[in-house]
């Protein structure tokens, strides 16, 4: 029988190992510009902004949920890195490096918190629930402002067009039409601004 | 009369604003010693500990409202700085230079969300709520988990003692007497390794 002792223990290793999400580096600059976002604080700065625009969801959200489903979505990022969104081939083993992951961690917690944390992982991938499409829409929507707001510069550094923006920015409106008539007059400026080159055009 | 789109500009002004946290640095290094740790970062980790732990909680305590504390608490820090907990001098204004920081941050928000999130705030601060005293309880074990776990190294490079140690995180006790007996047992561990000497052994 597992004593209150080891379920600690347990659960004092799991808090221990996620302290390596901070070294976890995403492709967003801070908004000074001054390095790349790491995924611990990008988790945090969703979660607040959950708090903050829970009243823009499509559908009625369950707000606590949101939090949770947001402060575990990228702890697989661990052990499976961070797939940049726009990288096509990195893209392609994405969910089996993210299921081992999703194993080895959450697997660290006494089995009744390893399955609900995964559960809750599992949900916002699978973009099904109103909370994991609202949750959805705001990890696409930060990552638009801070490319905005810094001039477009990780769009630049990976040659990033506006057609791909697009695709990948459109799961916002199952989350929040509010939402996304916001990034789409975000996207909009960023081509009037010449920030952000069509297909089309660069291939001209 | 405030319309829709006014109160999103708030709202997303506020969410702009609090990038900063990402660059305001706490004096515990990353479990992985490669430098000083953030009050971003920071917050996230304390969320997820807080869900992970809360069973272990004095008082049953609502697990929502003590992710949105833990989300907001260090946010008046972009203003104010991170006080580090052992510098006296520094302490006896802090109380002041939050407040301000607290009033021009949260006051970037909607009035509603300004007084909610304000109000968490110092619902935190004050430490008299089950939620609160919880929250607090976290925010004491996990710079100490960081320093026990980095060799001390933070405590020796600011020449900290058990006993400022001590007084520190006894507060943990009025959330949760679980953490509290293992964070005393840390503390043990690290006067037997040598990682904290006692004031009177120091003045010898």
């Amino acid at each position: 029988m597992m004593t209150t002792s080891d379920r600690l223990e347990q659960q004092i290793r799991f808090i221990l190992e996620i302290d390596k999400l901070k070294t976890v580096l995403r492709r967003s600059y801070l908004l000074n510009g001054s390095r790349y976002e790491n995924s611990a604080e990008h988790s945090w700065h969703l979660a607040v902004m959950a708090l903050v625009l829970a009243e823009h969801a499509n559908e009625p959200v369950d707000l606590c949920r949101v939090l949770k489903m947001l402060l575990v979505h990228d702890i697989v990022e661990i052990d499976a890195g961070d797939t940049y969104c726009y990288d096509e081939v990195a893209n392609q083993d994405k969910a089996e490096r993210e299921r081992r992951a999703a194993e080895r961690l959450f697997g660290l917690l006494p089995p009744d918190q390893r399955d609900e944390l995964r559960a809750l992982w599992e949900e916002f991938e699978a973009r099904q629930t109103p909370e994991a499409k609202f949750a959805a829409a705001l990890d696409r929507l930060m990552p638009l402002m801070h490319n905005f707001f810094t001039g477009g510069r990780s769009w630049q550094e990976h040659g990033v067009t506006l057609e791909q923006v697009l695709e990948r920015n459109s799961p916002t409106a199952e989350g929040s039409a509010t939402l996304w008539a916001f990034a789409k007059r975000l996207i909009d400026q960023a081509v009037e601004q010449g920030l952000l080159p069509s297909r089309s055009a660069s291939q001209t």
